[in-house]
């Protein structure tokens, strides 16, 4: 689109694209939210789904952490289940607990209630992503929806799950409509980040949270299909495209398959075992323990070196937690952190 | 000692062994317990702990997933935190939820409430062990304990935990007292396991289910040389010892290296790429997906089948799921698979 801010010289941009970048880019999973007050303040009385759907406080909420931390990009600020209840499905995110679908998904009539998602459904996403882009002037925003799997077992469990066994057991239990169900969803996921592409995203993410819960066998033969069905109905857009999940280890190779430009990256494989297990052609991103952001500052600086360590060969590398900023982690950690890697990323 | 039956002729100690088996032995982690109406059964009305601490409720519901599902051996029935209990810890198992402590740990002076175990303190576990010894004859009984990162989330979250936040804060902000405390847990466990093992258990497990919350780097600094005093101190027993977490499959080798003889493998590794990961001198233990065995029987066979081609070439093949039987399985499926184990392995 024209008249539209060129981010293609930001570092973010640039490394994903595994292309030289004056230092390492940086941001954070979950920057916008719970751990800053100024957000806390904003959301008080009103509920999440609300203030998805409200463009000034999506604004407002996606540019706190930018000022805050003076991290490489804005992640647009959203939740997982936006796009399935915008095509009609009837949910709750409750606090402190998460999506609560009201009617569970378990049989190929439930399929048909989620019907196609139309960029009249979300005006409001494209108003909230073009303020952003003029906002955010050459910091690049990245677009962000949930993957297929995900998304489907929200839909089959009812709500977050431990084990995923509704979910599976639908999966296993009938396959055409498992296979029904994910190309559903990833029609509305689809759409859903091409709304935010066209209203001038620069990168989308791809949020598989819980692939982990699958082996490779299993992810081949029911998730990717689908989450390809994203990936490279994005292809044209020329954007990087991120796709994440949490505990992938073994999985990063056929994630990556499934038409990724860069790969996120839990703390439980090093970048350099990451890098080796994918091959090349692939920037990856990560990978901090979220958790070590709770730790003294002298024990998150030698773990912010360790990840820089780990990421030195990497053909593109944006630093990332390994999943979303804890709701109890210190705000001004994340400042420092930055500050970290650009200092000792500066080229 | 003596008058006890021999299982070294057994395949479940022949397989752990890396010694030529007549056909690949099967148990299934957490057999005895939720799945079985015999169970609920004998159950009701019963807290959990009480269970754990009675003998011939212990001895019959150890018993009952041999009797009904013909597996190889018998898994000590008991709660990973009974020992800790035992050792003069305030705690109770709640049902839905898990073990809640009284007063969590968060300093060095909570480390001194943890007392060590003596084995004075759980005779009736070692009388349950003797009378399951003898009425099991050759099949062996596999002893049963948490390991020390585990037990330690337990007594710093005070219950369950998604993200073990506060135990990671500990360990990170106070490493001598991390260290103290992990070093207690590590005392407490060994007793309990040669309790076990001095009346009789042919093996024992040791399970870490929460160490796949950890990157190789942190298990290797904080809690390997914790779970290896813990090995190591059953090494004189010449019993095996199998090593089990959840997630884990970027820290087998350090699972391995703390002393393992079999390394338990979760679903999300193919055990091919596990014995890969590890290198020779371990026999492995796995993988079915737990959650296929809700699936209808040609898929639990598939991938029944598809476990043992993976296994086809380790030195060493345990037969088992990748995590715990899930409450809902039915639990007919489990007898089938025994067989068809056996069926398909027989030499």
């Amino acid at each position: 689109m024209t008249g539209m801010p060129d981010t293609s010289a930001s570092a973010l941009v640039r490394a994903c694209r595994r292309e030289p970048v004056p230092h390492t880019p940086v941001w954070f999973m979950r920057q916008a939210g719970r751990s800053l007050p100024e957000y806390r303040a904003l959301r008080a009385n009103i509920p999440m789904l609300q203030a998805c759907r409200t463009p000034e406080l999506v604004v407002e909420i996606t540019l706190q952490p930018v000022r805050r931390h003076g991290v490489d990009a804005a992640i647009f600020f959203s939740d997982i289940v936006v796009p399935i209840a915008a095509a009609g499905i009837e949910l709750e995110i409750k606090p402190g607990v998460g999506p609560v679908i009201a009617k569970p998904f378990r049989s190929r009539e439930d399929v048909d209630r989620l019907r196609p998602l139309l960029p009249e459904d979300v005006p409001d996403i494209a108003e909230s992503v073009r303020t952003l882009v003029h906002e955010l002037g050459d910091t690049p925003l990245i677009g962000f929806a949930g993957a297929p799997f995900t998304l489907a077992s929200y839909l089959v469990e009812g709500g977050p799950s431990r084990h995923h066994d509704k979910t599976k057991a639908l999966m296993y239990a009938d396959e055409p409509t498992w296979h029904a169900l994910l190309d559903r969803i990833a029609e509305v996921t689809l759409t859903f980040l091409r709304v935010q592409a066209d209203a001038g995203a620069s990168a989308v993410q791809l949020f598989d949270s819980w692939a982990g819960a699958l082996s490779p066998a299993q992810y081949r033969r029911y998730v990717l299909p689908h989450s390809q069905k994203v990936l490279s109905g994005l292809a044209d857009l020329g954007i990087p495209r991120i796709h994440f999940g949490v505990g992938t280890g073994d999985l990063l190779p056929l994630m990556g398959e499934a038409g990724a430009d860069v790969l996120g990256v839990d703390w439980r494989v090093p970048l350099d075992e990451a890098a080796r297990r994918v091959g090349p052609g692939y920037a990856l991103q990560g990978n901090l323990d979220p958790a070590v952001v709770l730790a003294p500052w002298p024990i998150v600086e030698a773990a912010v070196l360790e990840v820089l360590d780990s990421a030195k060969d990497l053909p593109g590398h944006v630093f990332n937690l390994g999943h979303g900023v804890l709701p109890d982690a210190d705000p001004e950690v994340f400042g420092r952190i930055v500050e970290l890697v650009h200092r000792e990323t500066a080229r």
